[in-house]
């Protein structure tokens, strides 16, 4: 069913002439350009005069998930579960929001775990690796229990209740560990039990090479329903979402399917901002202290390259927001019939941010409201109200509510 | 956009030569067949002659939602999320498994709730009312959000936090009531305050009219994938969803697109399986006493009219699924990468309890694993450990999950 990969070689970003073999993924960033304060990540080079012309011709189908796009993805020889082919929903006239909590464990790195436990099968790897509290670890154990394969995690010790059952559910092992102690110890879970790592083991992030050419496929499925955008917002932890959205437009504009590339806004929680440090000081890569947020799925203290390159090359912005204007982006999703995590809602509070834009706009949201660690928090003291089952009471409780006879 | 609905009339389904005017949906069931112990529902009737030959012939786009069927649904007059368009994940060769938990409030639900608080749109009601803890009110307090309607939900006392979390995202009024007093306090709501009742009002279940409607979508979607499957398994509560699989490749069969219908099985909890006392008695509808399950989304005391025509006129049969086997069937999707609720594995739990079909077969999974009440409860204990950050509690700790140098 699916068409056949026709990813050529890995490309350095810290040099674009410096190319490598597909295989084996380079999991720890590019040997040659990188030092020891960067780490330049790589990413996936193809046979681009070879992609078939009507592949962007008809909508998404549903059911076949990333295959759809196989010819531009690295090879996917990992099963899938119908992940992507997510909904756009018209917010406002113009205003499109990427509802990636439809995928099959419900956040967008679905489409980045396809790719990386399918580079974990072409290796003959026994199992994955990750270092994750929350969606990455999620749907990495989920495409490891799909694709027959051991998954160990990492997890902080503050792992919200509701991942921390999921990754049970998956049958994944999970370990957690005081979290500066992660990155030395999955790095010795590569080297000796032969696991295949599919986060970051770098000192700036680097992540694994394959990861973010998943996300080319958001590109894909907005440029088949609405053609490219003004600008799109992505809520932004490492960048490698918000490359894979840009990557995907510049390719469709490298295929001659459009002239131009949206502007991509990257979206940081105002408590840990590394990319737009690294922007404003003129840097491949930044560390920083990080603040007290709740948007835990986008904290980080530091950034990788992919994300100057994306803010420089699409003529966008790193924004920074604070976890009020992150709760009023949500709560305005929730009015609309959307429930996001508070980390997802970080897209339309980027654009709400920056006032109007003069075009269509697509801002990402990643996963669903269930992710919050207040979830599996006491529920709000009004809904513990227990009504008197008599009409005098529930009439008394409807015009509190503003709803009368 | 969205094609005219060619909907016509309400027939009753106690005797199909009673019809009704379209509007106002009559939601406490058919005025001239029920009688004090029976209430039997209505559906609606379409001018087929009229339908689209082409409406089957592409697969399902995304975004769209139900729109896509739009001549063969009630009249959508409020606004959708992209609802439905579900992917049909192969679970083994010739079973698949249909993951409802991929819709907007990540349960099928949304499919009934885009019909209901349509029609309430349509008869300008300022709101709906439904008594549910579960994932219907949540749908339809995501579809009142999405629609501008206001939205009381009579919850018992027992739901689910992550449930009370969402209903309050989207604003809904939710009183919790002793659960007996949930149908007379809805119908004072619908009298005094003309709130538009999206879910059952009398004896026996007969609920919104327009709702099973929307379920019809499950059957035109799997049929625009794998055409008509040999039989489809449906966790089965009240018999909604059931009846709506059934009708749509009955429509299908009608429209000369096929010529027959899967036999479509209802799953029930062995707890509490009043269709399958229906069936057994050669009644229209059954009481029963309710045992101990955690299948909360599929408990019912009584069942409805519908479910006894689908079994009779499709050939399936009423399954009784203890909760043993609702575990092994949830666990046998967690392993292929799906995370259910306990109720949504009654589909695959019915196909194991039958044994061997002869021919593709699908069974519904109608939600997320996060809806289940045990989430919110502490995690299994075995995460709660600590791995000392040193590589031989790491090697011992991966050596005991069987993964070695």
């Amino acid at each position: 069913m699916a068409d056949a990969s026709l990813a050529t070689l890995q490309r350095s970003l810290g040099d674009p002439d410096v190319t490598y073999p597909l295989w084996p993924p380079l999991t720890s960033g590019c040997p040659t350009t990188s030092t020891d304060d960067v780490a330049y990540p790589l990413e996936v080079d193809y046979a681009y005069e070879q992609v078939p012309t009507d592949l962007f011709a008809a909508r998404p189908a549903r059911g076949v998930g990333l295959d759809r796009w196989a010819p531009l993805l690295p090879p996917l020889a990992a099963p899938g579960l119908g992940e992507g082919g997510t909904p756009l929903v018209e917010l406002e006239p113009g205003v499109f929001v990427k509802d990636e909590s439809r995928n099959p464990t419900w956040s967008h790195k679905d489409r980045l775990n396809r790719c990386t436990t399918s580079a974990a099968v072409s290796v003959g790897a026994p199992g994955i690796v990750v270092a994750s509290s929350g969606n990455h670890g999620a749907s990495a154990a989920a495409f490891a229990a799909r694709g027959g394969l051991r998954c160990v995690v990492f997890a902080s010790l503050e792992m919200p209740p509701a991942v921390d059952a999921f990754l049970h559910a998956y049958d994944a092992v999970v370990l957690p560990v005081p979290w500066e102690a992660r990155w030395p110890l999955m790095r010795l879970v590569v080297e000796r039990m032969g696991l295949h790592p599919v986060s970051n083991l770098t000192t700036t992030h680097t992540g694994h090479p394959f990861g973010p050419e998943g996300y080319k496929s958001v590109a894909y499925e907005i440029f088949t329903e609405i053609g490219v955008p003004e600008a799109v917002f992505v809520p932004t932890g490492y960048g490698e979402l918000l490359f894979g959205v840009w990557k995907g437009f510049a390719e469709l504009r490298r295929l001659g399917h459009s002239d131009r590339v949206p502007r991509i806004f990257a979206c940081e929680p105002a408590a840990a901002a590394p990319l737009a440090a690294a922007v404003r000081q003129g840097l491949p890569a930044a560390h920083v202290e990080v603040g007290v947020t709740d948007a835990y799925s986008i904290v980080s203290a530091v950034s990788g390259y992919r994300g100057v390159v994306v803010v420089r090359e699409s003529g966008g912005r790193a924004l920074l927001l604070t976890d009020q204007r992150l709760r009023a982006a949500q709560a305005e999703l929730a009015r609309a019939g959307l429930w996001t995590e508070l980390s997802s809602a970080a897209g339309l509070a980027g654009l709400r941010s920056v006032g109007e834009i003069d075009g269509p706009v697509v801002c990402v949201s990643t996963s669903s409201g269930f992710k919050d660690r207040s979830v599996a928090a006491q529920p709000p003291a009004h809904s513990a109200l227990v009504v008197e089952p008599e009409w005098e009471s529930v009439r008394r409780a409807l015009r509190a509510a503003g709803i009368r006879e």
